[in-house]
């Protein structure tokens, strides 16, 4: 359930913009590093201190400064400080609970996403909190811990491949956005496949934990659908912005992650739909097999029962019964019984319960 | 029931506007305190008579005078007057039944809020309605009973921490407001974990008590949606309000408040659907536990019925029986019965019932 | 049925703005009453013609004609004619099967809306459809038959109490539509003790008449809501009616009644899901049941079954059967089965059977 | 199925606005009707081709041109040449299995409707394509068939009852609408006559065939409507035309008919409602049935199974068996056996299963 | 579950913009054939390189290039840069998992869509990608493999039939769409003679595989509605585009295209609707098949236990059993458990059991 809603118990009471951090405790330091760049030179650092970043607040070339690490609430302050950043964003940065949302501060804009990943062993999907702040000659991206999906992206600025070194900071901003939707279609077909698992386990061997497990891919079809869903509004309104951040020829790439991002909201609706169906199917396996174990019951008790009566009867000790004398009696008993035997099964089969 | 709709029936009949309270039935004596404050001063005082905050309404400073208690009519009908409020104001302060609205009324601004706390006893959630007056200077707060949730928000004042010594009556109604909602992630963190511990119970032990369970917690999502839905709609205007009464530095921070009520309804929105896929996971759980106890009963039927029928046989008094006589007869008996019986259970291990 | 839809095949064929009758057939003759009055006069009589009350309509005070009884299609007509209205109106009028609706033609505001009672004895809401139309200086109110929620309106006009007598028609209206649907809460009080007492019932006692009362809940649910929906719309409208006929002080007062209508919209949705639940309930409580039963039957056979065997076994008739010799045997026997029994009630005992 | 959609694919590959009858194939002569008319005169004639009608266009009188079948493609090309038809139309006219729908084309309007009756035998509803084509004095109506809900609009045409002769061709393509839609009501009547006789079968006789009546309603309704909600939309921007042929007295009257599609759309989703309501009722119905056999085989079983197995007991052949020697035994165990049953049958009936 | 989505893996991390084909690996050479016409002359050529079709660019003749095989990149890379086509565009021609979608930019529009065709062998629905680039004087389509519904509209361009030689390349682009979405209406004769099919046998012969079907249909249908429901936004945008590129007497043939939409949208959502009702007609028939199982268990067991139990009795070996030495005492038996097997009959035919 920590995955829904994180504790928010703490922050109960504080000051609205206090910078508390709430998600998972960390310890570990935090570490920043620093890539500045235009179209010829690029610079790349691990800084040891955030403030060795704020003389490239002032540089004509695009800074992106990446922090990996929110839980140390000076270094975020630090940098609200220098970049000018309002009080209630540093908040949301350090709150790892955020919806994803956009905010439109005029001097800089303020992004908020999921970065997700499937764990295999837990099989579940986990998220980490990415927060861009996209000024206008400088990108602040803020993630929970190390590791990312952007490795692509500082590649490609290295290598100086393809359009990210000619174009500015928005396009920047756009690239990290890229990256991490892209990586959502991972997600996509992890849950295809699984799906594709269970539909053959419940048509061929359903069992008690068959449900359990339908019931945990609804639940983490409800997670990634609260992750995703913010973006169709957020990138619309990103794609729309008049913002003067945004220039028109980034404007088209946005447009093409909108349309990434509603093909990925399809997809998990038609996921949970899928799912449901599931569901269905494996209810109405359960009452298949309910129902074949009833007529195992009932042939199996409707042939015997009349039987081991007529056995009953002649195992009496009434004095006077004539049949008992008879020298053919007991074969006549038992053609009766044979008799009436298969005729039970003939009339079963005909009612194609055999 | 009585949570979702209160004893509207006594006002039936009377004219609009009229000063009727409408809720639980109280007797104590209401309690109302005035904090007026400035960047350099604060007075903070707890009144007899609700005529000695009259003066406060004048000076320029920031007055917040909260009533704990509205049942009693005069108190009210008082306020109404000096402070000039709309009768149907008045009356809806009154009413403790109230829909979640915003009324904007030029000189003032009219909210109604529910405070929600969850009572660990008889595991509901429990409502009181919250009525905020936000004037040029003034703000009042109208509470059902006793005990809130701002008491941080007094001590804030009294050490002048923060922004909101500095801010007007619009950041104090804010601040209120803020302190509501931030409650309700502690019912919804309490909600998840009911949720988890009812996921446990009818994976490992579903009962008859775990259905009315389910279904309380239903009844329990439903009125928490009721009390938040409406707050969606009421943030939204009021931070797009063009009312003079909200300076635009208290909009961004209106604009925080909403987003964490879109975050709120999202999580009930999410809870619903698990509630729900429970309630499914438990009726495929009692399937799955009556599929087995069918199995248990055919599998004991159909092996020892054929074999009671074959002994009732043999224990027909026929005085022809050859098999009878035969002294190895008995034990043939014991051996067909006993192949008999192991071979159906091959059977039902074939057919995976065992 | 027919409270969902009133037979209309009377009407296929004639001309649009006919004037028939559709609704339950009466007989007795059509009452009209009528209260004229200024802030400082009131004129009260009732009417034996609908003509003596042309006159009151162009005196400047306001004029409130109130008819008992739509099915005397000439009396429609003769007001359709001194008043000026559009025939459609009158059709509509006649016609009981309205939804609720508002039509704004320039000269007056035609209003109908449905008055509901519940009929403790068939345990059904009826619905009474009320038409009003508004006038600059008058409001003519028509019900299907005598008995109304109005009285206390008249009470106030006669003891000129609120501030009713100093308003205008506009405010009459308002109060009419106030007086209905404030009623309406009277309904959802009944409705909310309903589903307590049918929780309760499933719970306790569940039984093959408990899905068909709530069946019946269902359906009632469904004809509350039929006929409350669309006064959303027509609330909303009247508020928002730049008409020159509703003043902006009666406007505040038509708001307080939208809400209203949405609170009581908001209450059936949540009665609605709940009776939903109820039958959610009332099903996995049958499903229980049966699995009760199940596990009974099953206890016995699975107990007795065997040891029936048993002394099957010992009934042969076996010539050579050197158990049955044994001075012991006998007792032997009844060990083994008790043995046997007693362990298999300690297997259903550990399987939680018991 | 083919009411839900029809062939097709005979037309797949044509050029847009090639005139190909899709529908139920039919071979009779198509028959043509003419009414003209203005307030003084009306002229009424069966046309043996098209052709006649043509002079009537210039005419400043109202023309009626109804044609009763559109299987002929050649009339159908010859009314789009000469009354200068755009060819989508015509194809539209053709293709039978249109959804209703409106186009304007400034100097006429297009309206594709659907006039349903109840086949009685098939317990099925009907669909048939009317078209109209409104121009600024003429309408021209296409049906598949002879026989329509129109005879009432002949008849009042040449009475001259009502506004009918007095007003333009758009009161007359009004009036067309409106008794089409009129005659929903009917269908609706039926409707409910059906779920009422079935809410009786569900809850006094449920048996196989109740799921296929149940499942059969629900199509029925599916299929109304599919022919009816597109009306809403459709008489909606009629209403709102802004088209110099729709005069504004009209529009009052449209806006009538309006009124009545939400009301049958509303009706046609509560009894959607209804219907699913009966599947619920009658799969619990099932499961009490179901329950109630259970019981009885249970109560028998608990019973009899018990006593057999001590009637067992003394059927052995054990040589020692103390109590068979007892002159009291056989008594004592009907006593015990007797003792047995009667307190189980108290046990049942304190379960509350007898 | 590919068909939902596509493996998106081997792009993660690669430049937006980067030339990768997604979607089924194919090794044939692409095909391209070329039409020129106006309404004179008409050009047809299969190209062996794309290069001999861009000296057509720049004639005022209308241009329509079909590529069959969107899987060498090259190719297409050529075309993107003669016609100056957006890299973004030329990724999505290559990415087969695009969603439908249209995109104006000035010179040209690019649409994407889904033409679907019905595997009879594998009963599903199979999908190719087209993407159409729309220039002022050309239109490029883009296949996925060879086999389309275009041969009817060469074969138009080839005889001159029709309007198609005379307009421009709007009316070509439409002219495609339009036969793409011609051929759903056979996809959708295909499902609903499916639906049928199983209508039948679930009520005839419900079998293990129904469930399996049924949730093959409704997964068909999901895919069906992820390909159809973009479309009517689409086809909006299209046929309002402000876009110089689309004439007004081309936008009148897109409204025709856009209402086909709108229906095999309703035909589907139908379609949905029935299937889901078939899922719970067959759980239903199962519940009945089960009660008709348990009625017959009960019936034989009700019948024979307590006979066999009198039966028992009569077998015990006390010495002192009066009845034993009776004469008639047999009989007496007989009789005695011959009335009571038919008072049974008697009871569960009252009780409509049998």
């Amino acid at each position: 359930m920590s995955r829904f809603i994180k504790k928010h118990s703490q922050k109960v009471g504080l000051t609205p913009g206090s910078l508390v951090h709430i998600g998972k405790k960390r310890s570990e330091k935090i570490k920043v590093s620093l890539i500045d760049y235009n179209e010829k030179e690029i610079t790349e650092k691990k800084l040891k201190s955030i403030k060795e970043s704020f003389p490239f607040k002032d540089k004509p070339t695009v800074t992106w400064i990446n922090i990996d690490g929110v839980h140390d609430t000076d270094v975020i302050a630090d940098i609200g400080k220098h970049f000018a950043i309002h009080p209630l964003v540093l908040e949301d940065i350090l709150n790892t609970d955020q919806r994803p949302k956009i905010e439109d501060f005029d001097k800089y804009i303020f992004i908020v996403l999921k970065m997700l990943s499937y764990n295999e062993n837990k099989k579940e999907i986990e998220s980490e909190q990415i927060s861009l702040i996209l000024g206008s000659n400088f990108v602040i991206s803020f993630q929970e811990r190390e590791g990312d999906v952007f490795e692509y992206i500082r590649e490609r600025l290295r290598k100086s491949k393809g359009r990210i070194r000619k174009m500015g900071s928005d396009y920047l901003a756009y690239s990290l956005i890229d990256a991490i939707i892209d990586h959502y279609f991972i997600i996509l077909e992890k849950m295809g496949e699984r799906i594709e698992i269970m539909e053959d386990e419940v048509l061929s061997n359903p069992n008690t934990q068959t449900t359990e497990v339908l019931h945990d891919m609804k639940k983490e079809m409800l997670f990634l659908r609260k992750s995703v869903w913010p973006l169709r509004e957020l990138l619309s309104s990103l794609q729309r912005n008049e913002s003067a951040l945004i220039s028109e020829s980034t404007s088209i790439y946005l447009r093409d992650v909108y349309d990434h991002t509603i093909q990925i909201i399809d997809t998990i609706e038609s996921y949970r739909d899928m799912t449901s169906g599931l569901v269905d199917l494996y209810l109405s396996s359960i009452s298949n097999r309910m129902n074949e174990v009833m007529k195992v019951l009932t042939i199996i008790a409707t042939i015997f029962i009349p039987m081991t009566f007529i056995a009953g009867i002649y195992g009496m000790n009434f004095e006077y019964m004539p049949e008992l004398g008879l020298w053919w009696g007991y074969f006549a008993v038992w053609t009766v019984m044979l008799i009436l035997g298969i005729s039970m099964l003939f009339y079963f089969r005909k009612k194609k319960w055999l």
